[in-house]
């Protein structure tokens, strides 16, 4: 089944009216959920709106709350989400980060006590979209252990950067897990193996095996001890920026909410030659996708290429659901 | 052989002078290049000092030469390098980031037409000194098959990541890479196996023999897929806000030199509550340092950790050398 991206849209728009939204924040919530569905980022867009709406009926999500500045020196701001909605809270937060931006060449800022933003992709791609580069990061729960442990204690602390290009923004959006469990479920139900090593077994062992790993829950970071490591500079930088709380605080909550984020726009626009860049870019896609595939006929993708198609292809013959979602969803 | 820090820094100090340099360059990077070593990163202290001097009678790097400006709108600045030798090109370059981050709370410096910075956690180090959280990357050659590609295309690109510390500073100091073909040479000449997989043997299958390394050289990126995303991103930001080389520009060069930085100071004092900070780093680090081990009375460290008891008794006695090196350096 498809749906059009519009009556996605306006569905969500009206579920989260009819729990209290204003209009303006119900539209701009329901716009970034379904825009995540259409540029094929499901699993953030229509799959993850029903926990979204269970969390504003557990009062973890307050309806209405937006972000208040509470500090700031310069070109930094620090910025109280609330508890808001996520998707919102982390747009404004980047608008905020470009205007700085545009008036002190880069800005940065920390956001405490928000809520899971959904696809982090979006707000670099919003940056992209304003001439600049973003960088934004947010903290989770204790989901995967630290190099050297065997207990969950550090975020898969999903980072994001992005390069504005006409046409075809450069986005990597990507968690500090290998995997995500919801990847590693799905591939164990799916009976598949997973293409690259995601963990550890219970005896210790790497495995490629899905079902592996959902028994030992030992998911591991990109790069072993350096996704461990920069999973745990991604949370102090957040959280002592954001004067917010860490993973570790997170992690004795009932849920994920009152998570810290953060956003840095860069305005390359201000002293460079536009022409340079755009070359630049271009000579270095043009140089990566000319590699010999590994192989044959195979492609060499620069960071978010595919998801261009996937949009088109959305857009043109409506977004693919999953029914039990969408009519969960039609139905509130 | 040890040999005392400051005995080290002296010797390289007299080989810079000999060289042309003046008293206050000839210092600053025979501290740089000496401090490496004291803390343990031998392969970026004296181990590299060597080919310093070869690229010096290259050519490759210019006597002398010190970044200058060339352009900059507030936090956001543009420095040429001139081709002068790394660490001491890098050092101003964190210094000038820290000045803007004391203006503006946050200040980023792009250097092109500088050279190997040899250890990149020592400008983090040297933000965190000045209280700053400090970021900084580079670009490289092309030294690493792009994700999908068998040839090298994309740069290792190391990352840097600070968060100052009372007593011990945070770090993170990575390259993109999950090994450095250093690493998998000398393992390969020892005849051990990598603890997890490098990279990919002649027939695309994921091994931690270093040896069929060695042979394919098609080492991967850290989180395969997203780290050659990671790598990309880099190499992009720092080419198009230094306006200088990117990987693909370097790649034409008959040695790797004229490569582009990128350095992000932010102050969290400015607007921050230290006691919070301090608190918030505390409880993170013991909280992680509390995980259950992977093996039976195993420690688990947090970023750097480990370099601060080598510093200690490097500075307690003396150095250790490889004689080799230490020879060469000294008949200079």
């Amino acid at each position: 089944m498809r749906v059009k991206y519009e009556d996605m849209k306006d569905t969500f728009e009206k579920v989260l009216l009819k729990k209290g939204f204003e209009q303006e924040l119900a539209l701009e919530n329901a716009e970034l959920f379904a825009q995540n569905s259409l540029d094929g980022i499901y699993t953030h867009g229509l799959n993850r709106f029903p926990r979204t709406i269970d969390y504003i009926n557990s009062g973890y999500i307050k309806v209405n709350a937006v972000p208040v500045k509470v500090g700031g020196f310069g070109a930094l701001e620090q910025w109280d989400g609330q508890m808001g909605i996520g998707p919102s809270n982390a747009k404004r937060s980047m608008a905020r980060a470009i205007d700085l931006a545009d008036q002190f060449g880069i800005g940065c800022v920390a956001l405490r006590n928000t809520n899971h933003w959904m696809r982090g992709g979006a707000y670099g791609l919003q940056a992209a979209d304003a001439g600049c580069i973003g960088i934004c990061f947010t903290n989770t729960i204790p989901n995967m252990p630290a190099w050297g442990g065997k207990d969950s204690r550090i975020g898969n602390n999903p980072f994001v950067v992005s390069m504005p290009r006409k046409g075809s923004n450069i986005l990597l959006d990507m968690a500090v897990s290998q995997y995500s469990f919801g990847m590693i479920e799905r591939m164990a139900k799916e009976g598949k193996m997973l293409p690259v090593p995601g963990g550890y077994d219970v005896n210790g062992v790497l495995t490629n095996d899905p079902k592996l790993l959902w028994e030992s829950q030992h998911a591991v970071p990109i790069g072993f001890w350096k996704g461990s490591g920069l999973s745990i500079m991604l949370d102090l930088i957040a959280s002592v920026l954001a004067q917010g709380n860490s993973t570790y605080e997170i992690g004795k909550l009932p849920a994920e909410f009152s998570i810290s984020q953060i956003f840095i726009a860069i305005n390359p626009e201000k002293y460079g030659d536009a022409s340079f860049m755009e070359k630049c870019i271009d000579d270095t896609i043009t140089y990566i996708k000319g590699s010999t595939p590994v192989n044959e006929g195979g492609e060499i993708y620069y960071p978010n290429e595919m998801s261009h198609a996937v949009k088109s292809d959305n857009l043109k013959n409506g977004i693919p659901v999953d029914e039990d979602y969408w009519n969960k969803v039609c139905s509130y």
